[in-house]
């Protein structure tokens, strides 16, 4: 176990009807002017947005809104939620919906406290010094931004498309409201790409070459009940206690709290960033295409971890079994889990079409340079192969 | 799963050195005069108490020191340190030591910002409104109270021996220091008795009439990984790694992160503060007396989780016994390992004498009232019995 700092203040406050206390929830937090962003149309239609608006105003607090958050969310709508803020006094943010929503908030309250441009942060030229604190109204369990210290934000300019990940523990939540009940209408795609998505947030901190014994015992408890509760889901996606562990269990994948003392790797995610700032697709989509052709790749230079995981989370008999097969078969359980919950692990299905592997190479090598990884360091050359491995 | 607030806002700063920086970490917080609480002769042989002071110095911090802290703390040491915080100004705490230490700490805190007597919180006439923050450099790996938000103080008056709990989220430590290194020169005795202590502190959370998958999941794998741990530590007492895991388990295991949406039922502590208060018995050598005979009552009553200890905990092979075998192999398990560990499980082998249960009972009512816990509820005649049990 390496070394570590682990520093989890965000107050989660979790249950049935928790959203309709989130005014007082801010009131106790000191918010004076809140920006509420979300996204659109389901907040609205669920009546979502008018309990959140009510409790605002039972405690007397002003607000004004920003909607139209989409997936992989864009500056654009950063740069418009920074000058209302600006315009208008916002001393508090308050995110209403899921990951992308988060990030939105989470790149306005930096970019609203910063005389520059807010990119500047995102692309290396300045690092945030301040930000207005931030409250979340969780309503898709996925991305873990209701208690991470990252934002994912995606521009388009000249040189291409960029979706780039900062973090500064200026804008991990200073609260979130987490009721498995909201999630409970989501569509059953964004469900799974949120299983897919959490799932993958331990996997890049459970992949290591760090002795980690307990945190790795913890950590396959975790994924191994997201699993069993999505497969619960996708039978009865009202049963309750399963959406109260996939919401916890996504907080927990990205806390921190499964990558204490070890060293991450965050390959698959900045393998899949490519392809959801090309084809916009669905991030945890992108990833169930991605992981396994990853582990596939990595696993025959590095086995430990991959051996581990076949026999520790997919449940593969090791008995009378080498170690490549044992690897395989747990590559091929996890396959066939992300077919079980609705997801396509092919690249070429998923995009409709077949992907510009070299356009992917080329703007992962101007956005993360010429390797990335430490499980097991890649080249763009490895790079290119695991995306077509994933076809 | 019940509706939770979880909210674990301590710094944990994790790993070899980290104790020489704790000046660093003071001064990060604002620390502005300190008081220095540890116990006495090991931490000063050690050396450990002139790297605390060196950092402290290297910073400029002036600091008091109040020594002398002694297992099951009592309220006299904890009338000293208000006095000398009050006279001195000291405006932060800095507990060296283990749990006696902190809870001492805390205590001194909230009492140095009252007006009145503090055992007024403790004896549930008043409620801490205001604390000093507090400050940990963790050497026994035992009570949780570095990242709790609670306190045992004993208190002798005329009615007899009261060792009573509080908890306030004014007293969870701002910032825990924890070098697995410090705690290798640690008497065997105090390992296992932080094992025994640790692991009940899951037990309490994890016995519980509440739906919680997840969070059983993971606190068995936290239990079975501090088990194996402590039966590593017993024949290498200097292995890094097992100490790291045991240092973290035991963190984990009391800030919340294994009660949540649970309700919780602390009646093994209960019975054992009154072994440990009589006897001045070390507390965790009191729960390895304690644990399996309450684990042996209530499973009559209620034995859905002592099954899944069995088979999930303690590895119990469940197939072709009856429910009653597989949790009588579980408990016989348990006593198995504290044995392994070298703890009795005989409350008349623990004290030497044939304990007083009488007069044990008699107290516990007078502090409890006259049932105690959840998963099964106890009357006074099943804590008697559960004593006779232990015996």
């Amino acid at each position: 176990m390496d070394n570590f700092i682990f520093h989890s203040p965000t107050e989660f406050i979790f249950g049935r009807g928790t959203q309709k206390e989130v005014g007082k929830t801010l009131k106790r937090y000191g918010a004076g002017k809140v920006m509420l962003v979300y996204g659109g149309g389901s907040a609205e239609r669920s009546g979502l947005i008018k309990e959140v608006t009510d409790s605002l105003k039972a405690e007397g607090l002003d607000y004004v809104t920003l909607k139209g958050v989409k997936p992989n969310p864009e500056a654009d709508l950063v740069y418009e939620g920074i000058a209302m803020a600006v315009k208008e006094g916002v001393t508090f943010m308050l995110a209403v919906g899921g990951g992308s929503v988060i990030d939105t908030a989470k790149a306005i309250a930096v970019g609203a406290v910063y005389s520059g441009d807010f990119w500047d942060f995102y692309c290396g030229k300045s690092t945030p010094s301040a930000a207005l604190p931030i409250g979340v109204v969780l309503t898709i369990p996925a991305a873990g931004s209701e208690g991470s210290c990252k934002t994912v934000i995606t521009k388009k300019d000249a040189d291409g498309l960029h979706k780039i990940s900062i973090g500064s523990e200026l804008i991990r939540p200073r609260f979130a409201v987490m009721n498995p009940e909201l999630t409970m209408s989501l569509p059953w795609f964004q469900t799974a790409c949120g299983v897919a998505d959490m799932l993958c947030h331990i996997f890049e901190r459970y992949f290591s070459n760090t002795t980690a014994q307990l945190v790795n015992a913890y950590s396959e408890a975790i994924m191994r009940d997201i699993m069993d509760q999505a497969l619960t889901l996708r039978v009865n996606p009202d049963d309750y206690e399963a959406r109260a562990d996939i919401m916890w269990a996504g907080t927990l994948a990205h806390n921190g709290l499964c990558g204490v003392g070890k060293e991450e790797d965050w390959s698959s995610h900045r393998l899949e960033h490519e392809v959801s700032a090309f084809y916009d697709v669905a991030h945890g989509a992108g990833l169930a295409c991605i992981v396994p052709a990853w582990l596939l790749f990595v696993a025959k230079r590095n086995p430990d971890m991959a051996w581990k995981f076949a026999i520790n989370v997919m449940s593969v008999n090791p008995q009378g079994f080498d170690t490549d097969h044992i690897i395989a078969a747990g590559i091929s359980a996890l396959k066939d889990f992300y077919h079980d919950i609705g997801l396509t692990t092919s690249l070429r299905e998923l995009v409709g079409k077949e992907p510009d592997i070299e356009a992917m190479v080329k703007s992962l090598e101007y956005n993360m340079g010429p390797s990335l990884g430490k499980y097991v360091p890649l080249t763009m050359d490895d790079c290119r192969e695991i995306y077509r491995l994933a076809l």
